[in-house]
């Protein structure tokens, strides 16, 4: 990142110049915005990163074929029903939906992108989606990205949006982006789905390796609950409306600004986890290698015991340790150190001494950093998570 | 298993003949039983299953070494405190302990084998454990299993005892065992500790090849949190006071005792595991290897998602597909059976229509088998598992 990039969590992806968006209630969720369209007025090029489970929804299927299209027009998004697990006849009403998009938007079927969330094994009914889309192509608007961003919510309890512009050869170029959380979340990927779009012209290339490479260091660090869903995808639109081109010379200033845009979106999905009361950053350094540090960072960061503990503001490091312990990578257990919030309780892997209560005390805070400092190498991760708490019990008791 | 064995939930690890044991309390918990010693009256020779958790604790390192002796003579275990990530001093202070067993019984120290359980990362008051070897020792008899078992529970609710008799050359020769649970629960090992005696005659080899055998396919095959922990230890003390002697063709007998043994502590600690209300065998069938079933049996058994559903009698198959789905195993999603204690929920990996009702009463068990049917080949594996509820996290929330 050669600049540091102001990101607003204003904006949305009607942000940047040639899009319009609309969310509309088609009746899959009860009185709530559950059907968004993203559409690009020029013809856009694309990238997707997909979720890694092989239980993969219709909708993924289809848009991991379609991102490749030369050209992309438009991406459809519902919430309320995941269309995952609903076989063949479940692929035949994405493949519907989209082609009654493309219809009116007067463009090909291939240039339309789709994506779902909600519950996974109940067919779709896709008549309410189509009976909605009249409705929704008219209330596209440049102000639509608001009511986009809300369409898509599932058990988020907030909207996640974000924006910025950076200066590309003197020109403005404008990054705009959505997501939704909130459970499931793991990374490659979660239930989640994010949609960046930019008025900068790229290729579909490098719209592809730009928009992967941003996923493995944000998306792909964040953990709610370890469980990678079905339905999970991340785009990046670019349509070049701005008239600013990426190449060689500018590009680190636009993949800094992307990645940005892009950690942004993972914080608010962490922060806004399923029951969450702590945003918890899980630092690990020396290592010798980046994946090593990972393998360490995300262990911690799913075990249910060290989110307990965490939710109850137990300095309990002896949990981090063993979590550490069992990621599968080799390091010297006696030369390592545990911080909360820079309050060192472990050190040389035993008990430095502080006091339980002074321990206790920098757990208060809502942002908590845990930091693991191994003595192996010179190489750091962190990976993102919320605590695991009654909140997250209640609301996935009786999801179904 | 050539014969089926009936186990008995009472008798414990004095049920063999030539063990006594005791427990008493030295002090490491409050007003509970917290210190047991197992002792062999001659020499018995051991096998031993160690966590595999990098960050092993102290009387980890000693009984791994202790346990290839030509001779074992005792096994002291300690709940309060593990003992683990406590460095050198740590280390001393369990090995001095060692000494004042092997002292008072008058054999070697690397005949004594040593295991601690409780918090992790607080320094061993190893006085209180030494000043009550007296009592302990006075204390030992052969009706002592009980209160060795007892002695050696943490969050437990319930002591975990078990015995059994089998016939070998006409000679009845018995076997005892005791465990504990019950939180930080994850194969490979667990927070768990146990042992089983036996006075069959075997080999030093025999004892740990049976062992290991064993505990692969029962305590390596539970779940509660997917934590590993640093402290785990399975112990077989065989002392051969029956007279019989275990040899080429008597072995599978008597394997099959000794793993239905270790199956029975193994589902005890999962009933009994933190918070559980559901004891639920997740079986997957129909895979290539058993290592691939083992792997989806694992990744559903761990989910947080699936564990929550269960607690709230959620009949949310999508999220046991979605589990499957990012295990790591290669099968066709399309060629998948879920069903909850038969009632066959999914087939072809989408909906059956059985009625939201029907499927929901099926979970109204306390026993719950949930089947994963692929569609790749003729192996399979269960795992056994807990549901996630409130009263794991009232547990965990302030342990330490």
């Amino acid at each position: 990142m050669s600049k540091s990039v102001i990101i607003h969590d204003t904006g949305g992806v009607t942000f940047p110049k040639g899009f319009r968006a609309a969310g509309v209630c088609c009746g899959l969720r009860k009185k709530r915005l559950d059907l968004a369209l993203i559409v690009s007025d020029e013809p856009a090029v694309a990238g997707g990163v997909f979720t890694k489970n092989i239980c993969c929804a219709a909708p993924v299927e289809i848009s991991r074929a379609h991102v490749h299209s030369d050209t992309i027009r438009a991406l459809l998004i519902n919430a309320g029903n995941a269309n995952a697990a609903t076989g063949e006849e479940g692929y035949d009403k994405a493949v519907k939906c989209v082609e009654e998009v493309a219809f009116r938007l007067d463009c090909t079927p291939s240039e339309v992108l789709v994506a779902s969330t909600g519950i996974i094994g109940v067919p779709l009914p896709e008549e309410k989606i189509i009976s909605s889309l009249d409705e929704l192509a008219n209330a596209l608007s440049e102000e639509g990205g608001c009511d986009a961003a809300d369409a898509i919510l599932t058990t988020d309890t907030c909207r996640k949006i974000c924006s910025c512009t950076i200066e590309i050869d003197g020109v403005p170029v404008r990054l705009g982006g959505m997501a939704k959380g909130s459970g499931m979340i793991m990374p490659d990927m979660a239930t989640m789905l994010a949609c960046i779009t930019t008025d900068a012209t790229l290729t579909r290339e490098a719209a592809q390796r730009m928009l992967s490479a941003a996923c493995n260091s944000t998306f792909n660090r964040i953990t709610v609950d370890g469980d990678t869903s079905t339905n999970d995808s991340v785009f990046l639109l670019a349509n070049g409306a701005s008239g600013a081109e990426i190449n060689s010379n500018n590009a680190a200033l636009f993949e800094g600004a992307l990645r940005a845009m892009c950690m942004s979106l993972a914080h608010a999905i962490v922060r806004d986890g399923e029951g969450a009361t702590k945003f918890v950053a899980v630092t690990v350094t020396g290592c010798t290698s980046v994946e090593d540090a990972e393998k360490i960072a995300r262990t911690v960061a799913n075990s249910p015991l060290v989110k307990t503990a965490l939710y109850g503001e137990d300095p309990n490091w002896g949990r981090v340790l063993a979590a550490a312990g069992r990621a599968g990578v080799l390091f010297d257990p006696y030369d390592v150190s545990i911080s909360f919030n820079d309050r060192v309780v472990a050190e040389n892997g035993c008990a430095t001494g502080v006091a339980r209560a002074d321990a206790r005390a920098a757990l208060k805070t809502k942002d908590i950093t845990l930091k693991i400092i191994c003595g192996e190498g010179d190489c750091s991760a962190t990976v993102w998570t919320s605590d695991l708490t009654h909140g997250y019990i209640d609301i996935n008791v009786d999801y179904s």
